[in-house]
């Protein structure tokens, strides 16, 4: 049974993680968001493609949710004594990731064949594709003006005031070749519990990615990353307010109410049923927290008996 | 005073770190090497410039002879597990410096103002000009074919023999701004113990600068990187042969003797006075052998003493 699961960072790879420990790696396809792409120090860095790679690679560094584990910041500390800006944090092994794939693009490559190269020279079974080969990039309007998502959520700490969140170039991307296949071939699509607007929102604005999520005849499973009126990790909240949706599971589902069948939301979001049902989808409680890897394979477990 | 040196990579950077201890950093310039610049996963890696500076800034790993002290080879590793060639050892430090320069030369800026910069903010009170801004090559004719030099020097270890050494582009090249200007204005000009033909011969390839050092009225100096028959570390001796000269302070001053007034050779070089008298050059006898700080300190005295 072929998945496909739409991913951003830390919530989808601990997702992910537990998935993979209950499904054979192979049928799994991820597709990841590159709405949060930079450029550091003259690097293409990809930091959800990246996260999800070394998860499922078991290099994750799980305590921080980003770059390798045990990796060293010494190219980091000789770039501050270049007087270079290092609010951006890139460990020595990660680094590897950024110049191998820099390099590669720079010869021409696309981002789609340089993240399967990645994956597959780091031992992960499952296909990971971005959403698009093309430079979309998310932009967030703050009173102090527009930043990238790096430098509202790395930079400033998520502390500025939201605005307005916008997906650049948008309309005139495409999605990466094996995107729409991945999505019309899945027995499964599965939104992994990243942030609505800034980790699926992107690979939603792709033209051509909604509408084979309403085109598909397969069911299409969320699992909300907000619980009891607030996001498990990140800065959803604001960023979900900023878009004028409620900051709860029930704006996950109106979020994705065009194309959603089933919405996976936690214990603690009981009184929300009626508003999901309401949606025409189909809630389904469990425990979403996923405090350790126990837990995120008993989500799974409990998303694949929901998908039937 | 002040005084213009012509330098590579090892020689000259034990010789620089006596001299700049006996006289005042500020009033030295160095025309650095850059005929084995190379490009490594993607960035522009300048050996004998980073060599010159890291020495001069203190950080120079001198058992190694090249990057910098104490660093880490964790990105390395990384590369490997990428299954990227990893026979040009970058250290996590060192890789910053190569980052800057790459960054900044592909916003624009001239090798000539990046390793102005990474010198400052490394706090080198030297001024490291690189002999030309353009990409002047030094190539290897081996049986096997033509080679660039770090693919003789680090790939194969320098155990391949040579046919010919060539400099491409050298015709096309021009001197990098300021280094005209400091040979002119030098009231010495000192050609460091380096490899003459593959760290001073491209920097004498560049048009212009080998009509500079013969226009000069102040006096040049070169110190004789060869001793006893042998060069004192590298592959200097089989490239001279290459080029059909003696390996031997005697090939040193047929290879500068247009323009060199004073050779400085090894106390056991006794016996070559004669041919070095007989090419016009005045030949001072001295201890050249820099196997720690104090003897490199008592060659730059000697130097210094030979320019009067």
């Amino acid at each position: 049974m072929k998945i496909t699961a739409l991913a951003g960072g830390t919530g989808a790879t601990k997702f992910l993680r537990g998935l993979t420990t209950v499904i054979s790696p192979e049928s799994l396809t991820v597709i990841g968001n590159t709405g949060d792409d930079t450029l550091i120090w003259g690097l293409h860095i990809s930091p959800d493609l990246d996260t999800v790679t070394y998860a499922l690679a078991g290099l994750l560094d799980e305590t921080r949710g980003w770059g390798v584990s045990e990796d060293s910041f010494s190219c980091l500390a000789a770039m501050g004594a270049l007087g270079v800006d290092t609010w951006f944090n890139l460990g020595d092994r990660d680094l590897a990731t950024h110049l191998f794939r820099s390099e590669r693009l720079r010869a021409g490559e696309s981002l789609t064949q340089v993240t399967d190269a990645i994956r597959r020279a780091l031992g992960v079974k499952s296909r990971i594709v971005p959403a698009t080969d093309s430079p979309l990039r998310t932009r967030i309007l703050t009173p102090g003006g527009w930043l990238g998502f790096q430098e509202f959520f790395v930079r400033e700490k998520a502390l500025v005031d939201v605005l307005d969140v916008v997906y650049d170039e948008a309309d005139r991307v495409r999605p990466a070749p094996g995107v729409l296949e991945s999505i019309a071939e899945a027995a499964a699509i599965i939104v992994c519990p990243s942030n609505p607007i800034t980790s699926v929102g992107p690979i939603l604005a792709v033209p051509g990615i909604a509408e084979a999520l309403t085109a598909t005849r397969a069911t299409v499973l969320a699992i909300s990353p907000i619980v009891g009126g607030a996001p498990v990790s990140g800065p959803a909240g604001k960023l979900m307010a900023a878009k004028g949706l409620p900051v709860s599971a029930v704006g996950v589902a109106q979020l994705y109410s065009a194309w959603l069948d089933i919405l996976v939301l936690d214990d603690r979001d009981q009184a929300l049923l009626p508003d999901v049902v309401r949606l025409g989808i189909t809630p389904v409680v469990t425990d979403t927290i996923m405090s350790d890897r126990r837990r995120a394979v008993a989500l799974a477990r409990a998303t694949l008996e929901a998908l039937g």
